[in-house]
This record gives structure tokens, C-alpha cells and sequence, in this order.
């Protein structure tokens, strides 16, 4: 059975020492996220999701969710109590506001214990995942009576929450939808539709469940701009806000999936069901947008969640598995074989999955941090410089994490051979698990379009060069450290392709914009790389300078050392063959006509 | 559901165009391969694979196969009544000598229908691929008796083969093998021990099962070199030749697996059960080794096979699907949306699979011709440097098409977004299906270090240097071709980066094996890059050919060229990044203890 470790220390050497998190004590919550509270959330938070989350997932994927005849829906064994748990520790509210109920702390903390939840159990993590997402949603756009009823009752855990974006003919192209609001004439109105993929829609860890639904106002314009957002709560609230009458939405049935079976994937009927307009009529995608921002940087933590388990499982196998010999010679002689450790190729495959974890950690939390600064700060340079990091990474990280986090997972099942591919070793689960990451809250080509149509140039392109200038400047203010020389190099050939790729669109994008669609996924990857990269560099300093500061943690720092420099040499290499991909430009791909295909 | 059509047309191409079978008529069997015989024979083929087996395919993943109390299995509905007509029409023994039952005809054809068969349906397709490998084994290395036992059955269907070589200590490293023979004294042995991850063990398809098992005869020396092989019948053949007394093996349990859910993988309990002795004592790896290659050319088309139907399923529902619109602006505006098809990065994605898969299939049937070569042909020189490529392209066939084939089914499964995730609409299940062939018959990382540790070094590298050869001989006879410059340039560079590769190995490789083995899964996949290109270089300058000429054709021919250009673009890139990381060398892979990981 598969075990899952949560990286502890590596979460607090990249708060402590390489983002220093400390630095921000100014930030409303942050002067309470000493280094010993950090240690003690994430400490506690690592030994919930370790003890409690972990052994339940191979559970929550045999048995799945079951829905009964009534509608209702039970989740697997010990998922009830697991969340009861969670909730009654208060984990849901960590990073909300303490006016709702929240504890206010940083959500850089937040997103480190949704790190460790995604890792440990997937299928679990969304359930209370998308109750903070809701929350988001509802604090952004919602009246104050409409907060003060449900942001309580998200925050404690109480309640939980829903997204009800898709339906059976649209996805991505929301101004499709059919799904209809009429007013009651009360404020209220009667929603009617059918939507599907909804994750949580159904269960039975909580009281009541909130359902942000997205329909159209009778008499609304056609397209986008007739989308509104409502609130449409499973139990109407009662005088007292408690869960009263059973409102007309119901879950139709269950979706038969890949992986995560843990989580309730329905298909939801609104036959008249009451619902309250979330925020102004009409302007429903922005409000939802915000829900969807959060969720898609959720849904990239996912993929490295599911990457850095992969991994621990992978590699405890190889040092266990005995087979074959070294092919420099037998390194352990006295047993009937070696482990499979001993070979480059396992080693090789193993460091490049670590490899990325490492970085992408780094990455996501310096984006997480950022995320606190642009809404907490109020130096309003600093707060919109940290908001334009968020959008810009936004899109990278989620596409990027989620893709390279399946591939490790394949790649972490390939190391157990024939063991990899049966389920009593869990290795296959975490493959069909992180399969969805790449579909779900914007499949990855839409995340690669909303870089290179959106976020590149707005605002004049204002966050893009501020990245560059950063890494340049990372660059020129350790051009003479020597010992970062080796990484340097790479790390500059890195930002010349992305500036390079960059500059191309510009050039052959603005007026054929078919080059952008072209080049959107491979331009995608090359951001990460350069932007993973980047994290390795910031790290290898770090670790560089401890180390001569006399740190006794030799093992962990040289690792860093040895994890930056395999990065560099065989990551780093990656941006040529983007950019080239970029630079090919649409032609191949417009010439053909539809039958061809 | 999804559906299959065989490409029949891009096989005549490749067979009558590209690789002019015609020409090799003096091989025994191929006088009878005339165009129309092998139309004939491709289009009944792909029949049987698109009316019979495909719509088969969700009936066996959702099934499975039952183990009863007393050890046999049933198949999924359906499965019975397949295999039937398959026997019945005499498909399995298309190749096979017609001394032995056989139709003689060329083996390229089976694997023609090999590739059908594992698009349309892969589990179902191992049962009879499993006999094919049987036959091999015996045919090489059984007793004239042995072989007029057992040959006839296994051709003409009645009874079906198994490999027998895992146990749940080792897979890779056959020398730790435990199961015992011990003799009768009548030239039978008691065949005592357990294999695991047995495809076929029991079924209920055939009225027999012969199961090869590698195995110990009773004090023969350690490790590989006392490794026999034998046969071991489910029921032993009375004195007519038919199943009589039951043999004491059988199935103890089927595998829970990711995927091929309608292929029963057993654990196969061996108790004293009868068998003989195949070849000779102690010899058996080298006996198995037979029925391995044959296998692992097969598994390699498993990987087209499956790359094939998920893009055909796809391409399909991108043209259906109505979402959005085209980035430089509607092509439909009469429609509530454009299909998915304008996008480019959909186009792109498409585009890329079907690159490989055509130029996968070239170097699948080019293969299969030298092994007829190899095997039929009188002029030993010939048959010597057709022996070279099968060798050579074995390891790259394999590791290769199935890695790649695997990653075109998960970017086939996101062009449906969560339509893709969700069991209904088969996406899932090519995705699981194909993960096995990068594991079964070796794998793919053992495949790398087949290829780089033994056939880059073998006979003085004579097999790699006559491909080096073959297309620089290719590039320089074709140097004045104008048309096809836009090709040729790249394939130049992707050759050069495999020279430059090659000679990588043989300057820091002799001495320093790791470095061979660091680099070995990069050098495959430069190396199949390098192929596949060739494979694109020659199809082009036919499609050319017969343009020039007149053919009438133009939409398929055109597309041939679209798609050479497009891999030339895109993907031979590739070879400069594999290159760089075989360069890198061993060295941080290796600098790690034991415990870093």
C-alpha cells in the first residue's frame, strides 16, 4: 500500500529561507506566522493529512461514491469521519478573514496544506477545495446579508460549497448555456437547468451544500454577457440561517470516471430550484472568474501533490526492489541482486521527477505569496506588482504543474514495472487520479491561451517584462558568483528563448492569430521551464550560502545542489526545441481542411 | 462509443508504394502477396477488426473476466464468439509455415492485421498474439515431435500459447527464477512453483492452453545460465494428439489492472505439474529470448494501434464538438459555434499524433519486411543486414512507439476535455489500455539498455552503422531534390545529433557504463526520432513521385506531405534536446547516496 510523507522541511526551508516570509510582518496575518507557528501548522497539518487522509485514498478509489434512490449520495468509508476532523480543527478557514469567521492567517500557508491534502488524497481534498473556492467567490461579489449567511458557515466547515459551470453541450464556451433564472418577484428566482462534471455536488459530509450555479436571467443578451450567478443552497436557510426546506435541486446521477471515485462527480437538475443573485445580473463570469482564478492555482498545486507522492512511492521501491546488477558491478554482493537504485536510468528518471517537484513547490508558493500580498498590502505599487505575478502565473502554473505532474506519475509507475500497472500497489491510482488536473477548471489549452491571449499583453505587457527584468536581474547581480556560474548559463539561454519566443508573437502573432493558438501549449512550457529554472537558481543560492554560513545540514543543501544543476542540464535544454516549435508558426496545422482530419 | 476503421489505404500506400513488396517476390510466399491478394486480404482484415472486434472493446474494460471457484476463467461477453470466427477464417497462422498448418504468406501482412487488431481491441488481440509467440518458441527450438504436437493446434487455433516467465521476486532479472523441474525419468519433469502477470493463463476460448515456463531443473547452476524452458499443457495430450488428463496447473487469481480488463492476467500456480523440456537443458533463456523479440515487435504496434483509434475518435469529435470560435474570427457564423477543429492548437495536437502514427507504421512494415528477409531469403547477405535491422529496430520499435503511442492517447483523451475523463466515451480506456506496452515484454528502460549496452555494440556496430548508411545515402542521392530540401535539412541535423550521440557513448561509455546508462532512454528516443523522420523523408518523396506523375489522389498525397513537413518542424527538433542530455552525462544521477532519494 502506498504511503505519503508530506515535505515538511522543504516547506519551511523555501517560507523561511529562500522567500522569507518573515519579511512581509507587516501583512495583516503574517505577524502572527512566526517560524514556530509556521512549524506548527504545517507540522500538524502534515501529520492530519499522513494519518487520516493518506490511508483512505486506495479506499476512496475502490469503493467510490454510491448514489441512492432518493438522490442522496454516500461518500467511501471514512470520508465522513476524516472530514468531521478536518472541520472541527478548523483547517477550511485557516486564510479566511477573521470577520468571516476565518483565522486570518497568510494563504501561503493555505496553499502549503492543500499541497499536502492533494498529495495524500486527492479524491478528499476537493470536497473542503471547493468550499474555499466558493467562499472566494461569494466574499468578492456577494451582498453583506448574503456573507453574513454563508461565509460563516463555509468558514467553519459546516456548510460546503459547489462550481456549476458545465453543461452537456458547453464547457469552455459558457455563453452557451441554457440553464434558465425566471424572478420570483421576491428578490428570489426560479432556477431550471441540467448541469454536469459537478465535483461535490452530492454527499453526505456536511449539512447543507452551496451551489454556485451559473444561468441566464429570462430576456438576457445572447452570449457571455447574459450570464448571471446565483446562490442555490441544497437546504433553503431557515429565520435562524439553519438548513431548512429541501430546495429543487437534485443530483441526477453519477459520473463513471477515471480516477478520483472518491469525489462525487454529478450530473445536477434545477427544476425550479430558489436562487439569489450573486453580485449584479448579467456580470455572472466575472464573479465566477474569481472562484476560478483560486481554483485554477488548486488544481496545479494538485498536479505536483500528485507527482510528489508518486515519487516517494516510486523511490521507496527502488531501494527495495532487488534485481539485476549495477553495470559498473554488483554494488551490494553479498544479496542475490541490487536494487534497482543502483541504475542511472531509475535514477535518472526518479531525480527529474524531484526535480520538478522541488521547483514547482518553490514556484507555487512564491506565487502563493504573492497572492497575500496583492490582497493584503496596501502599498498599492507592491499590491498590483504581486497581482500582476498572480494572473501571469496563473495560467503557467496550472497547465504546467498539472501536465508535468501526470507525467511523473506515469513515469513514477513505470519504475515498478508490471506492479506498476495492478492496482494493489496504488501507483495506478495516482495516474488516473492526476489525470484531471489537465481537464478540469480549464482544460490545459485554454490555461496556454489565456497566457499568450490575455495575460502577455495586458496591460501593455506590463507583468511579462516585469518577469523578465526580474530573472535578468537575478542574472546580472550573481554574474560573478562563481558557484552559480554552472546554473547562470543555462538559466540565461532559458530567458533568451522565452524573450525570444515572446518577441515572436509580437511580431507574427498580432495580425495571423492562429500563430498564437499554434504556439500557445509549447510557449506555455517554456514559461514554466524558465520559470522553474529561475526557482532552482533562487534555491541553489540559498542553499550555496548556508552552506558556507556553516549549516550542518549538509545532506538536504547538497541535494538542492545536485537537484539544481540535473534541472539545468537536462530541463533547461528544453526552451530551443519550444521556442523552435513556436517559431514554426500555424501553417501545417491551417492547411489542411476539415476532412482531411 | 467509440469506433475504429482500419487504415487500410495508408497500408497499401506504404506496402505497394513506399516499400514496393512486389519487388521482393522471389521470397518465399510473397509470389502469392500480388496487390490484389494483399488487398483482399488487408480489407477482410480490417472488416473483421471494425464490425467484430472493436465494438467489442468497451464490453471487455467494462466486464473484465471472471475467475470461478474452480480456477477457470470466463472471457467477456463476446469474446467466445470472435475468437471463433478469427480460428475459423485461419487468421492466426496467416504467416505461419504451411509445413505446420500455416498459409505462408508474408509476416508483414500479420502485422498488418496485428495493428487492426490491437486498434480495434488489445486485450482481445493478445489472445491470439500470445499463440503467434508460442509458435515462434517452438518453432525454433521444440523437437520434431514437439513441434508435430503442438504446431498444428496452435495454428489452426484450437488450442492457444502463454509465456510463463515473471514470479513475484523478479521479472527483469530472470537468473533469480525459483519454479523447480524435476524429472520423471521418462523425459518429463514436475514443474513446481509460482508465475505471476500471466496474460491468457486461463480463459475459456480455446480447448487448450499451452503454457512455455521457464524453470530450474533440479541442481542446475545459478542465476540465467540454469534457466530451462518448457512446455506444460493445460490438459495433456492423449495418444491421438487431443486434450486428455487435466494437468496440475492452474489459475490461483486474476490481476486487478488499470487497464486491458478483458485479457486475463493470472497468477499461475504450478504443482507438480507435468512438462518437457524444450531445447536443450539450461538453455532456456536463449529459447524464450525467440518468442520475446517476436513479442516485443508486436507490443510496439500495440502502441500505433492504439495511438491510431484515439486519434480517429478525436479528430472525430473535433469536428463535431461546437464550442467557441476561431480565433480569427467565426467559420461557421450560421452555427451557434465553431467546431473545435479551427483551432490550431486542437489542429496541432491532432496533427502531431498522426505524424507518428504514419511514420510509426512505415517503420513498423519496413521492419516486418526485413524480418521476412531475414527469415526467407537465400542470399545471406541480405538476410544478414535484414537480421541487423530487426535487431536494432526491436528495442526501438518497442520502447518508442509505446511510449509515444501512450502520450498520443492521453493528448487524444484532453481534446475531449471531461468528456475525455469521464468511462463513457472510451477515451479513458485507450489511455489504460496502451499504459501496459510500455511495461510488458521488457520494459521500455530495459529496452533503452538492449538497445544502447547490446545492439549499438554488437558485430562492431555493424547494424547501426549500415542505418547511418542507409539515410545518409538517402540524404545525399536526394541532395538535388528541391522539393524535398525543406525535409532533408532537418533529417540531416536529427542524423548528425544520433552520430554525435553514438560516438558520445563510444568515447565516455566503455569505461564509465553509467553513462551509457544515464543516456540510454534519450539516445532510444533520438534514435526513433531519427527513424521516423527517414520513415517521413521516403514517404514524401513518393508522395511527390506520383503527384508529379498524375495520380489523382492529390487530398491523401498532399496530406502526407503536410504531415512530413510537419514533423520535420516540430518534432525532429527533438533530437538536439535528446542529445544535449546524453551529453550531460552520469553524473548527477549517480553523485546521490542511497538515502537522498
Amino acid at each position: 500500500m502506498p504511503t505519503y510523507s508530506a515535505p515538511v522541511k522543504d516547506v519551511t526551508f523555501l517560507l523561511n529561507d529562500v522567500l522569507e516570509v518573515q519579511r512581509h510582518g507587516n501583512l495583516p496575518g503574517f505577524a502572527d506566522a512566526t517560524p514556530d507557528m509556521i512549524d506548527a501548522i504545517v507540522s500538524e497539518g502534515a501529520r492530519f493529512c499522513e494519518e487520516v487522509l493518506a490511508p483512505l485514498n486506495a479506499v476512496g478509489d475502490r469503493e467510490g461514491c454510491t448514489r441512492h434512490d432518493d438522490g442522496s449520495v454516500t461518500t467511501p468509508t471514512g470520508f465522513r469521519d476524516a472530514y468531521a476532523t478536518y472541520r472541527d480543527n478548523g483547517w477550511i478557514a485557516l486564510s479566511m478573514p477573521e470577520a468571516h469567521g476565518g483565522q486570518g492567517l497568510p494563504s501561503t500557508l493555505n496553499t502549503v496544506i492543500q499541497e499536502f491534502m492533494t498529495g495524500a488524497n486527492l479524491a478528499w481534498s476537493m470536497y473542503p477545495g471547493l468550499s474555499q473556492g466558493a467562499a472566494a467567490a461569494l466574499m468578492e461579489h456577494a451582498s453583506e446579508a448574503q456573507k453574513a449567511l454563508y461565509l460563516p458557515k463555509l468558514a467553519s466547515g459546516a456548510w460546503s460549497g459547489t462550481m456549476n459551470l458545465t453543461e452537456p453541450h458547453c464547457g469552455t464556451d459558457l455563453g452557451q448555456i441554457k440553464t434558465k433564472a425566471v424572478p420570483n418577484g421576491d428578490g428570489s428566482y426560479k432556477i431550471s437547468g441540467q448541469k454536469i462534471f459537478i465535483s461535490a455536488g452530492e454527499h453526505d459530509l456536511t449539512e447543507n451544500i452551496v451551489h454556485l450555479v451559473l444561468a441566464r436571467i429570462e430576456g438576457a443578451p445572447e452570449g457571455t454577457k447574459g450570464i448571471s450567478l446565483f446562490v442555490v443552497p441544497k437546504f433553503l436557510p431557515d429565520d435562524n440561517g439553519e438548513p431548512g426546506a429541501r430546495n429543487l435541486v437534485s443530483c441526477g446521477s453519477l459520473e463513471e470516471k477515471m480516477g478520483i471515485h472518491g469525489n462525487a462527480t454529478c450530473v445536477m437538475n434545477y427544476d425550479e430550484a430558489t436562487g439569489w443573485l450573486v453580485g449584479e445580473e448579467n456580470r455572472g463570469l466575472a464573479a465566477m472568474f474569481v472562484m476560478m482564478n483560486e481554483a485554477r492555482l488548486a488544481v496545479g498545486v494538485q498536479g505536483l501533490g500528485q507527482s510528489e507522492v508518486a515519487y516517494q512511492n516510486a523511490a521507496a521501491y527502488a531501494k527495495e526492489r532487488l534485481q539485476g546488477r549495477s553495470l559498473s558491478g554488483a554494488k551490494y554482493p553479498d544479496a542475490k541482486a541490487d536494487p534497482i537504485l543502483v541504475h542511472p536510468d531509475v535514477r535518472r528518471t526518479l531525480l527529474s521527477i524531484r526535480a520538478f517537484n522541488e521547483a514547482a513547490r518553490a514556484l507555487v508558493l512564491w506565487t502563493a505569496l504573492q497572492s497575500d500580498i496583492a490582497h493584503r498590502s496596501d502599498d498599492e505599487k507592491a499590491a498590483q506588482a504581486a497581482d500582476d505575478h498572480m494572473g501571469l502565473m496563473t495560467p503557467v502554473i496550472k497547465g504546467v504543474l498539472t501536465d508535468v505532474g501526470f507525467d511523473n506519475t506515469v513515469a513514477a509507475q513505470q519504475m515498478l514495472g508490471g506492479h506498476g500497472y495492478v492496482e494493489e500497489w496504488g501507483m495506478s491510482q495516482f495516474v488516473r487520479d492526476a489525470r484531471i488536473a489537465m481537464i478540469y477548471e480549464g482544460a490545459n489549452g485554454i490555461q496556454a491561451l489565456d497566457l499568450v491571449g490575455r495575460k502577455l499583453p495586458k496591460n501593455g505587457g506590463r507583468a511579462v517584462m516585469a518577469f523578465f527584468t526580474e530573472v535578468g536581474t537575478f542574472l546580472k547581480e550573481n554574474g560573478e558568483n562563481a558557484d552559480l556560474a554552472p546554473l547562470l548559463g543555462p538559466l540565461k539561454s532559458g530567458l533568451d528563448d522565452l524573450q525570444g519566443a515572446t518577441m515572436w508573437f509580437m511580431n507574427n502573432a498580432m495580425k495571423a492569430p492562429d500563430n498564437a493558438g499554434a504556439g500557445s501549449s509549447d510557449y506555455m512550457h517554456l514559461f514554466g521551464t524558465v520559470a522553474l529554472g529561475y526557482m532552482w537558481a533562487r534555491m541553489a543560492k540559498v542553499a550555496r550560502a548556508k552552506l558556507a554560513a556553516g549549516d550542518e545540514d549538509t545532506e538536504f543543501l547538497e541535494t538542492k545542489l545536485v537537484l539544481a544543476r540535473h534541472f539545468m542540464e537536462r530541463h533547461m535544454p528544453e526552451t530551443a526545441l519550444r521556442r523552435a516549435r513556436v517559431e514554426a508558426g500555424a501553417e501545417t496545422m491551417m492547411s489542411l481542411a476539415a476532412e482531411a482530419f
